[in-house]
């Protein structure tokens, strides 16, 4: 058979041979085949021009096809491609862990590498309960955020709120408590929310805390991603971090999305002033948007548990690819590259012209709840209807994009900005103007 | 600070920052620090070469660095490195689901892409859960074998066998049942086991299924790899199908260590003549060991329920870097490798010197049970004391083999091999030497 598609087949045999995520299998326009992209722009096989303003699932640093981390790629790849991580290392893994934790506020901790998000959420969650288990400590309850994604597999799943995605598996997912947080439009301004709704929160936590079974207590830091880019006050983390600390609870923080300077800093985490998680996971723009590589950084004392001489206490988790040299040489380049002034002028600039966008659109009927922290963007566009992520407005909206050349995904009503750093002034203003656009159609037609 | 190792200070800063998978923080050797590879041989830091017998666990297939899949690699990586797979698509990950799919007896089926084996293993289970969930029909138990392994993420280890690796976690698994598969030295030979022993399990598994609540059946087929490269009848495995296919559950084959010629056919499920698995899961070979990518092949029957109208019956599911463009790259370069004339010599060249290395070893007292299939080859190593994962022999043994030259590791007492396909006959040799010479001081001692 003939292995090569002409291009202008290619999307007649995606519908033939592929089942896409989060997709319905109809009631979709036809996906768009990218052949090339560069920098902050996708380019299709129609020719069309796409900034890919949310870095294509909040993945991708510097641009797309950046020279430095393909070619870091490409010369690891003629050395050492690949090599079991039990028993053997190589430079690559060392030297990315060695930079992440320099990083910490940490005397000493250690790295865990894994393959996604999911995983290194999943990591987290076990070296959590064998801490204690270990120990002979019956702690095993886990609290989750309401609102919390964490991931797709059963255990990333169950510490996820419940929801119609989870149904179909809701009944083999272990039990985690939730707790609801208020939200903000700026985690950094203690007076946003007031001082009863805060402590309303905390007052919940401690509550559920109170049995003393609590094992560990997971969270997306400042900003809760797929659910709607809701953000919630530092204030607030800080004083959960404190009951965390006062119960001895370990504190987990997903930081798949917020890290790499997602909200300003190198990780959402490094916002608080008094605490400090003690677990954090890694993903998504760990290799500036490369590579699959998830990474599980963890507090010294987090593994004195797994230090003894019974075997039976060792941390049996692995995945085959563990530190795969390539993701681990793609991380390292994209971390130096995003150390260095362009990328921290461009993170700055990005900040600065969001913190106006905010203000630009607060004046805006058609949208609610505008926030903003670092290089994150977010606000509710208001429909007369009740909305949500099946509202209709999802297609139309997705179409409406497109068609001004702009990859932008709502989340439900939620419209929001995720840029690659090196997204130019010139394509955020066309994002905002295409927003602009849509308050004003949505008014004209009310 | 200064974040270049030297190289002879690179072991003591992987203690200091790294975790290893599978791996207890004291009592074994220094771990090894790989700089280079290439075919199928380690290079160290100090100067050793080390034979990688058992493909940088399994995944490795036409030896490290290989240039024909770095080059695509860095071609791909200039062009593009990802983009996100839900809206769009790009040529590798349609050439790759069409080159697999093209080698199935389905009519037609769909590529569902992740990261690794545990997550290919997810996505399996959770489109087996939905289907049914998805037609309101309340099937909902799932049947593994025992001796299983399915991976280390919550819901592949509840499918995996309950074991002292999985005790901290035991009370998070979701509830499976296990059948007991009798073992055989040869899967192609259907008189090795007695008719009996068959029936028996094939009466076990029907008794499990006797409900009519069994929504999927998951094994890995023929070999089990993990629990010690344990091999079963084709012809039990027919039987079983059958009882799948008779009652309406889904048969998931675990290919992701038999995939890819392991055992002698490009998928161990193809040795089936009168069945064949409603659902693949790959991982591990696809990328001839260079980067991680999972792939759930699914038969396209099992699309029917979520090709309904109701959006709330998607499969919401995916990673951020699903069909990552690089990895797909990479399986397209090894898969054209694979069927190519000199890699099907390689493969046929191994299994049939693993065929001899069997009839040698029949007569070694030391050696129980020598099996083999395909490119697997496996023995248990006896000692005079009760065996298992955790026998001291095992340090001792992994630092016998070292000292030899060669990456060996044993699962347990079971000494196996599993190499890339370049391995040369010449360095086969050295493999089993050492096995014999094994087995001659432990007779000198007894």
């Amino acid at each position: 058979m003939d292995n090569s598609l002409a291009s202008n087949n290619l999307v007649q045999a995606d519908k033939q041979y592929i089942w896409h995520p989060f997709s319905p299998f109809s009631g979709l326009d036809d996906v768009v085949e990218i052949t090339h992209a560069k920098g902050a722009v996708l380019h299709s096989a129609d020719g069309k021009e796409i900034i890919d303003a949310i870095s294509s699932w909040w993945v991708n640093l510097h641009g797309h096809a950046n020279k430095e981390i393909a070619d870091a790629i490409a010369k690891q790849a003629l050395q050492l491609e690949h090599v079991i991580f039990a028993g053997f290392t190589h430079k690559p893994a060392v030297d990315l862990a060695q930079r992440l934790l320099a990083q910490l506020p940490w005397t000493a901790g250690k790295c865990f590498f894994s393959d996604n998000g999911s995983t290194a959420v999943e990591v987290a969650l076990k070296v959590a309960l064998q801490y204690w288990h270990n120990q002979g400590i019956e702690k095993t309850n886990i609290i989750a955020l309401e609102g919390a994604y964490h991931g797709d597999t059963f255990g990333a799943m169950a510490v996820g709120e419940r929801s119609p995605f989870s149904a179909p598996f809701n009944d083999k997912l272990f039990e985690v408590s939730f707790l609801r947080v208020p939200y903000c439009t700026d985690p950094l301004d203690a007076q946003e929310l007031s001082e009863l709704e805060i402590d309303n929160a905390v007052a919940a936590f401690e509550r559920l805390v109170a049995d003393g079974k609590t094992a560990a207590f997971i969270f997306e830091p400042l900003v809760q991603g797929a659910s709607g880019m809701n953000m919630y006050p530092v204030s607030l983390l800080e004083k959960l971090m404190a009951v965390c600390k006062s119960n001895g609870i370990i504190a987990i923080a997903d930081e798949v999305m917020t890290g790499f300077f997602r909200t300003g800093k190198l990780f959402a985490s490094q916002h608080l002033q008094h605490a400090f998680p003690d677990i954090l996971c890694l993903s998504k723009g760990i290799t500036g948007g490369f590579l699959p590589l998830g990474c599980t950084l963890i507090e010294e004392r987090i593994t004195q548990p797994f230090r003894v001489d019974d075997l039976l206490k060792t941390f049996f988790h692995g995945h085959s690819y563990t530190a795969n040299p390539l993701a681990c040489a793609a991380a390292i380049a994209s971390f130096d590259l995003l150390m260095g002034e362009a990328c921290q002028q461009n993170i700055a600039r990005i900040s600065n012209a969001f913190k106006q966008f905010k203000e630009a659109f607060s004046t805006h009927k058609a949208f609610r709840n505008t926030r903003t922290l670092g290089c994150i963007w977010a606000s509710d566009y208001q429909t007369t209807e009740e909305t949500g992520y099946f509202h209709e407005a999802r297609n139309m909206l997705n179409k409406y994009f497109l068609d001004k050349g702009l990859l932008i995904r709502p989340l439900g009503n939620v419209l929001y900005v995720l840029p690659p750093y090196v997204i130019a002034d010139e394509q955020l203003k066309q994002v905002f103007e295409a927003f602009e656009g849509l308050a004003i159609s949505d008014e004209s037609m009310g």
